[in-house]
This record gives structure tokens, sequence and C-alpha cells, in this order.
């Protein structure tokens, strides 16, 4: 009794109106060509990160941010996060990372909400329709470069405090914003920064949502987990120079012939990793995460359509979003050093360096891979018996990242679905890798969840991306009902 | 006597005085200098045929060529040989080849001496010790582009013909030159100038000579053949376009996988071919030629040191030389489609395409090879149970080209080689292709001897090439001897 009183009093004292979910919906509705407005003016910042000739637009769309977050009140800051090196090694400034808080009330739980607004590159003539940075709406849909991927996700987390603040709502946790601009090339700068600000911006955080994913179908979805990436550069050292393959070929042992040899030992053509101990080391796939599977609304057709294949590599749903979530696989992506270009070269390559990855589940150990696949590789070289040098490096070791399903934080965001999208989201995993969930977790410490809004077919890094009108709207509406839904996570996992 | 009484008068009609090798051998010592001079003339000009923007150059190359043997009194053309298609579907007119006659005494035989005056790129930057462009003296080496290949064999048979006229000598054959400006990019344009005037400038020509080649050693060698080369692409295609090899990987059937896999099939790590059928097309090696290689002066310790690996394919001359020289080989080039940059890329390519070609040598027929090549190809693929499609294209296909070593043209080389270098040659194949040889042979059916002078280290198409003073001015003086040996020849082969 005593504690209904003192709750009473402070929303007395904070003069806010009681939270209405109806209330905000109808809100997002009516505003909701403001919102594709605003949609437009942040796509047609060619904030493309891959090229620094668009540093002046890219460090322009930070700005935008920084004063739109200003403009609604909150604690903004621009943060310095050190210098990009050039391949000609000349520096220049990372975009500065645009942080915001909204709201200090230490009762209440702190979400902070991950996303960015640089772009992948377009051109129109790569393909696309229409001018990839003119929002254009067709059929309900609102295709341009970053659409999808991630402005609309990101404004989407903004109406959504805009609308509370517009109802005079109070917001029901405190909401901060970690936005980058270089996530399209690797985060540059952003790991450092987090570590950084661990005790700081970090420190009142309880929960990090992110939002810079899809659904795997037109059913939404909350996703639990990543796939890891262990890269690894397979450099075969033959002859001091290229030599030509007429006046030299038959008297030596060819770098390209070697690597050819090592590589077709990696993964054989029914896909099953040959290096030993990789498959030994996943998790078990258990009956209860099979009967997952079984019942995700997924498509195999339409997936076969779209990438184009006569046949996929698992013929039942369950199977192939088994290999795509929690299982390895290898892929080998290409060969530096050896001729690429169109036409014909009669060259023996001296040094050839094989690109290729592993994406890595629980229960590997990236630092085991390494170990593994180095002493795979140079057994197959030895059985060669060559007097070419091998020289095996891993360059990333990126750790795979899953939730528990089981987390407070997923059934809020159930709820929020249930609540706005009249469905239960289908638990599913991405099979690339996000390394900032990850970074996030091993940094910080903190739960995380992702809440994608963007749907299963926004050709992301494509031609023709585009955001449905209905995703981000409805999106909103989701994020704004799963404001009010995480306020009420505990702080720990039960 | 009445043979000899005619000769005689012949002689005397012409004025000339009679062959003396003495003579003329001093006549190029004593003129060396010049010769020299001339070079250093000619290797200024940037004759590079693989860049279009160097094309003013190259044709300024021809032109010298051209007014050079004008001024010695040749018949010479500027043959126009058409157009050269660029990537982006304009069309350039080719460099003009230069042909020239000198005499046309039906009594004699006739010679038609083939060169280019083209060469390879060259910056001082990419690691040459003085500018490619400038030949500089260095203990007796001549240092520039082209040098070797193809400048001074060139100029030391402009320089033969030119000692005879200065020595007033009758000379011994009637000569003539094809000399062109295409051949380090695949001599665009002369196959079919050779065909169209093969019945009018090749009707009355009995020997061809070719000095594009180098010697085996630091010993004089007679060239009598190279092997073919069949260019084969195999390329494997699958999804429409490149995927996310975290978003795909482990749901496909992987392009690069695929041909990776059917590569391994094409040769052993010890060298041996393992395409069904062609080993056993190979001609049998015989004892003779066994011992010929055996006398061959070839030191496997510095070719070794050269290349810069630890160990060779074979540890015994002959054998090296046998695998170099009449033995298949199998070079993987490199693939194209997949990445090949530097850095790291994420990428399941979808369309690859892998380049390899074979060495050809007797008995093997290109049109068989590409046949055992498609067919072992495409049974390897589909042990592979891929929904991938594969297509095996042979793009090159050249036959290897061999002369008969008892031809007497060959004894006529080994006569002019052992008077003026005091010698006997060895004679020596190269592993390389040199078509045009081919080209020759099949249109216009005239036999054809190589004749090097270069050295074995000229670095050709390397930085630093070279042509020793030595090779230089004895190459001439060689060629002087040979013109008269030459004369002596039967026209057909006893």
């Amino acid at each position: 009794m005593l504690h209904f009183l003192l709750l009473s009093t402070l929303l007395l004292m904070a003069q806010a109106d009681p939270f209405q979910l109806d209330a905000l919906i109808q809100y997002v509705d009516s505003h909701q060509d403001e919102y594709v407005e605003t949609l437009r003016d942040w796509v047609a910042v060619e904030s493309d990160s891959s090229d620094v000739l668009k540093r002046a637009e890219l460090e322009h769309m930070m700005d935008i941010t920084a004063e739109k977050l200003r403009k609604m009140g909150g604690k903004v800051e621009l943060v310095d996060i050190g210098d990009q090196e050039l391949s000609d090694g000349t520096k220049i400034p990372l975009p500065k990372v645009v942080t915001a808080q909204f709201g200090s009330d230490s009762s209440k739980r702190t979400v902070c909400i991950y996303g960015h607004v640089d772009v992948q590159p377009a051109k129109k003539e790569d393909g696309w329709a229409t001018d990839p940075y003119n929002l254009t709406e067709i059929n309900g849909n609102l295709y341009g470069r970053g659409a999808s991927d991630n402005k609309a996700p990101v404004l989407a987390w903004i109406h959504a405090v805009e609308a509370y603040q517009a109802l005079n709502m109070e917001l029901p946790v405190n909401v901060k914003y970690i936005l980058e601009g270089m996530e399209e090339t690797g985060s540059n700068g952003l790991d450092a920064m987090i570590s950084q600000h661990n005790h700081t911006f970090f420190s009142d955080v309880d929960y990090i949502i992110i939002s810079d994913c899809g659904w795997l179908s037109r059913k939404p979805a909350l996703t639990y987990g990543t796939r890891g990436n262990c890269y690894f550069l397979a450099e075969v050292e033959g002859p001091k120079q290229d030599l030509h393959s007429g006046v030299f070929g038959g008297t030596v042992f060819e770098p390209m012939t070697d690597l050819i040899g090592i590589l077709d030992t990696l993964i054989d053509s029914s896909g099953k990793i040959l290096i030993p101990g990789i498959n030994e080391a996943v998790a078990a796939l258990t009956e209860e995460e099979m009967k997952l599977y079984e019942g995700i609304e997924f498509d195999l057709e339409s997936y076969q359509r779209k990438i184009g294949v006569d046949r996929l590599m698992y013929s039942s749903k369950a199977d192939l979003l088994a290999h795509r979530w929690r299982y390895p696989t290898v892929s080998i992506h290409g060969i530096e050093g050896a001729f690429s270009a169109p036409g014909t070269k009669t060259v023996i390559p001296a040094k050839v360096i094989a690109k290729f990855s592993i994406r890595q589940v629980p229960d590997m150990d990236p630092l085991l891979v390494e170990k593994q696949v180095s002493d795979h590789l140079n057994a197959e070289f030895a059985k060669r018996n060559s007097p070419n040098k091998l020289k095996v490096t891993m360059v990333i070791g990126a750790k795979p990242w899953v939730a528990d399903l089981k987390d407070s934080l997923y059934e809020a965001g159930k709820r929020a679905v249930k609540t706005v999208l009249g469905a239960d989201p289908d638990m599913i995993r991405e099979g690339g890798t996000i390394p900032i969930a990850r970074t996030f977790q091993d940094v910080t410490g903190k739960r995380i969840i992702m809440l994608p809004i963007g749907g299963f077919d926004d050709g992301l890094h494509s031609q023709n991306e585009k955001m449905s009108r209905y995703n981000y709207i409805e999106g909103t509406k989701l994020f704004v009902a799963y404001l009010h839904e995480v306020a009420q996570v505990w702080k720990v996992v039960i």
C-alpha cells in the first residue's frame, strides 16, 4: 500500500500522463508521413563509410543525427574515436560516435540502443531501379540505400522516444543511444571506444538493444544468436619471383598446385568439414532446438529461388536452418597473388595466398580452431613433400554470440511483438557475424537483445535496398511497446 | 669446267669481291661501337606494344626499322595488317609489319629472317638498376628493355647484311626480313598477314630463321623445338550473385569448393599429370635423346639458385631438361571471379573461372587434349553431385614445334657456330611456345631454324634485361657466317 502511494506520488510529481499504448500507437500512425520524410532526409545523405571521398557526407550524417537527438532534449555527445589510417599511410579522423541520453532516473532500468547511420556504397548504374539516395515509395516499399540497414531502425528508435515525449508520457526506462558511422567497414575505433567508456557511459546501462538485422520471413522475429568467424590466410611461397609457365613448367613445384591440394582437404563436396576436431567441438543439437527450427516460418523454395540455385545443400527446413545458424562451415573466398584478371596469362605465380573462413558456433574456440586448421594444413602440406613454404595465419577470430532464449529480455520482446503485431515472433539466429554484440557482451558484461524490424527481403548491401512502410511504422510501434515491456524486466536472468 | 667458268663469269659480272670471312669478321669487330650506338637508339624508343598509350612510340620504331633497311638499299614495305580492337570496343590500327628484301637472284637460296622490335613494359621503379630505355654498359653487359628481346638480334641480322655490303661482297643468299611490332602481346594480325602473303612474299623463301630465343648456358646453342600450349578456362557457376558467407554459408554448394576439388585432380604433388590419356600420347623418350640431354651444358645448381627454390622437381640434368622440353606439364595460373585483393572479404563467389594450361609436346594433339581435359573434369565434377554448372573451354591450342635435328639447316648452323665461336653448339629446345614457328611451318611449309644469340641470363621480360656486348658482336659474326653456310644447304632435307 505504501509502495502504491509512493509510486502514485512520484507519477504526480513528474506530472506525466499514464502509459497508454493505444494513444502512442495512434500517435505513431498519424505521424507516419513525417517519419517517412525524415527517413528521406537521412537517405539523401550519402554516408558511405567505405569511400573516404564521401567522408564529409558521413560527418554531416553524424551531425544531423546528433542534432536530431539534441532537439529532443537528449544529452548528446559527439565522441572522438581517433584516426583511420589509409592504405597510403595518411591518417584522417574517424567519424565521431554519437551518444545520447534521455533520463537518468536511478529507479528505472536503463537501455542502450546501438545502431549505425553509415551505409554501403550504391550507384544507380549498379542496377538500381531508382536513385539510391532519393527515397522512393513503390507499392508500400521505401527504396533507398541504407533504408533498412540501418537508418529506418535507428529512426524508429528515435520516433519511439519522440512519441512518449509528444504525449507527455514518462519514458518507462532511461534510454541511451550509441550510434556509429563506420559499421559497414568494420566498426573501426568502436571497440576501443566501448572499452574506454565501459565505466562511464555504460556503467548504468542494464540492457543493450541491437536492431541491425532482419526477420527471416514475413513473420516477426527475435534474434538470439550469430555465428562467429575465423578467417585464415594460407600462403604458399616458392620461387623468388613469378615464372613463365613455358620456360619453367615441369621443373619446379608450383605453389598454386600445392595450395589447391591443401585447400581441397578442408571440406568435402557434401559440406562435411574435414579438419580434425572441428565437428567434435560443435554443441550437440537438442530435440528442443530441432523443434524450434521446425516451427519457424521459412520457405525453402523461395530461399532457393532467391539464391538462384538448382538445389540447396539440405532439403529439410530444420537441417537447412541448423546449417545456416548452428553448424560451422568453410568458405573459400579466393586467392591473392595468382592471375585473377580476365584473359590469359602463362604465369607460375611465385607466392599465392588463399583466403578462407570457418563460421564459428558454440562450443568452438577460435584459439583452438586456429591450431586445428594450422596443424591440419601443415600435415597435409607435409604429405606433398614440396620444397615450398606454407604459412597459415588466422587474421580474424570472432566468437559466436548466443543469448539465453529464456532471458526475460526476450520474454519482453515476445510480449511487445504479440501486442503490436498480433503474432508470436520466430526465435531466429543470424548465420553471419555481428561482432559488436560479442564485444558488448565481453567488454560490458551487459545482457543483449537483437530486436529486428527489417524485412527478410530488404536487399541489404544489394541493389534496390528497401524498407517497407509497414515494417518501419509497425516497427516504431514495436519499439514503443518494448520500452514499456523492458521496464519490467529483472536485472538478473531468472 | 663449263660450270666453273660460268660461275666465275657471273662473279665477275657482279663485280663483287670474293667471300672472305676474316675480312667480314674484322669489319664487324671494328664497327662494334657503331652497332652499340644503333642499339642504344633503338632501345631509347619505348616500343611497348602492351600499352596503347605508347602506340606512337611503337609506330616510330617501325618507321626507324623500315628507314634503316631502306637506306641499305632494301626493297622495303610497311604492310598494313588491320586493326586492333581494344577492350572498350574501339579500334586502332595495328603497327605495320616491316618487310624488306635484299637480292632476288633466282639461282640463290632465299632466307627470311623473322624478328620483332616491340618490347615488354618496363619502368625504373619496377626494380631496374638503370633507366630501362637508356642503354647502359656495365662490365660488358648492355642493359636496357628489349636489348636481348629482340632488338639486338634483329640489328645483328641487319649488321650482317651491312658488312657484306660495306666490303662489296655479294650476299650468298637473297635475304628477306619480316619484322613485327606486336610480338609481346601475341602477334596480333601476323598469322593473317602470313597467310595473305604466302603466295607472294613467301613464295620464293626457302628457309625461315628465327633468333627470338636464347642459349641455355654460356655455350652457344641451336634451338630445334618448342612446346605448344593448350590453355583452358574451367568455369563453375552457382548462385545468381555473390553471397555473404555468413548469411548463406552452409546452405549452398559453393562454386569455389567445387572448382578447387576438380583442379586438384589435374596433377599430383610429384608432377604426374592425372588426366587420362595425356601421358600415353607423349612420344617415347629415346636413348639417343637422353644422351643428347646428358651432353648439354646446363648447371642444375645455378638454375635452382636463379629460381630461388630449395629443391627442383628432378635432380638429374637429363630428367630436368626432358621435363622442361619434351614432357607436358600442367600449370594452374589463377582464378577469376574469386576474391583476389589484399585484405579479407567474406564472400561466396557466385561464378569462378580457373585458368590453367598444359604444355604440348609431340605426339599430343590439342584437339584430343581438349576432349581429354573436358571429359576428365566433367567426370570429376559429376562425382561431386553438385547442382552448380561446369563449363570447360580451351581458348588457346598451340601445337609444339620440333625440327629434324639432322636437317642440313642445322648442320649449317653448327658449322657457322664452330667457325665463329670455336665450339660445337648445344642442341636445345624451348620449354615455352613460340607460336610463330609453328605458324610459319603450317602456313608456308618452309623449313625453319632457330638460331639464338641471346645469353641464358638476359632476363627477358624481367627487370635489368641485358644483352652482352660479346653476344651481340659475336652473334653478328655468327649471322655473317650463317648466311654463307646456309647458301650451301640443299632445298630438301637429306
